[in-house]
């Protein structure tokens, strides 16, 4: 190929990103090419930026820029539930929908022994602290519905159940516009196990 | 959303690239956040370095990091040929394929009067000139089968005619893996009338 090599790097570094394949960072880096400079330096700064700034809140360890994050420093959110999810991204999907007014807690990360990742290297210790400084009235487990999400929403029900008044944790079953003919037998499994009254 | 500032600037220069919405977007700025820091720093310095050294190739105006591109530069190529693109782009699509050998010429554009692009506005003149300073056997019109792209192909036939033995363009007809099914009448039409003997 006959691609000045600064166009090549940034072909390589941009198909470096989840999902990027050749073909779309070849796109990516013909319109970054295109565009006023301007545009190019922004885009530049962001990326050095987001590196530079953000940092884990020293108290729910979502992503901060100061000490704390802004949820955590915002007074109007609900003191006595607490979310607690595995990464930091996942407060923003909880964020964006709208749906829960309380804190969280990201708990970086699942146990999981193959990766050799076992309770201490999450942050558990900092959850229990959390509780027993500012009692909830609820904490509610979002962690995803998978092997390694299952075990430590287990682990978490056992070690803090003497914690808090109540642990809950995410219904299971059918998503909205599913079809009961594509639906595995693990997930009907739960929707049945959790059928509710009309 | 409680997302930090930083961030937030972060996908949306990311969403404005083309192809990438929003969700996309915080996808790549949360994986550049959970990254190194010296790979957000070379994705950073390959997006400056790209805007800051590529020009045009002052013959061809193919992308250069010199005053030539490396396809000028290389002694190599059949100068008896030269296939002339819309894009930049197109070249590196074409040189991928490996199926061509000589020279190109980017017009960089294609004659729209909607968008008040005419000739001039394109590398026609220089492509007259280095036809007459080199001239060439063949000249391939690689335009895209699109109305502007044929409209340039015409027009091109029609100024360079007397300048050059033998100008061609590139076959129309079904792509490889192709349903005669799905496929538009006037690709099909151009195909019976391109049919070739056996």
């Amino acid at each position: 190929m006959n691609v000045p090599p600064s166009l090549e790097r940034l072909v390589q570094e941009l198909a470096r990103l989840p999902g990027i394949g050749t073909k779309t960072a070849q796109r990516l880096a013909f319109s970054i090419l295109r565009n006023e400079s301007a545009r190019a330096q922004n885009l530049a700064r962001a990326i050095v930026d987001v590196k530079e700034k953000i940092r884990f809140c020293s108290r729910c360890f979502a992503y901060a820029e100061q000490e704390l994050c802004t949820i955590c420093q915002n007074p109007r959110r609900d003191d006595r539930v607490i979310c607690v999810v595995e990464q930091p991204n996942d407060v923003y999907v909880i964020e964006r929908s709208g749906v829960f007014q309380g804190r969280y807690h990201v708990l970086l990360g699942t146990i999981s022994p193959l990766d050799g990742v076992g309770p201490e290297q999450l942050k558990i210790r900092e959850l229990q602290s959390r509780l027993e400084e500012h009692p909830v009235d609820e904490l509610i487990i979002a962690t995803n519905p998978s092997i390694p999400g299952e075990a430590t929403a287990l682990h978490l029900s056992r070690v803090l159940d003497s914690k808090v008044a109540r642990i809950t944790r995410l219904a299971r079953g059918l998503p909205v516009g599913a079809h009961l003919e594509y639906t595995d037998d693990v997930t009907l499994n739960q929707a049945f196990a959790g059928r509710q009254n009309f």
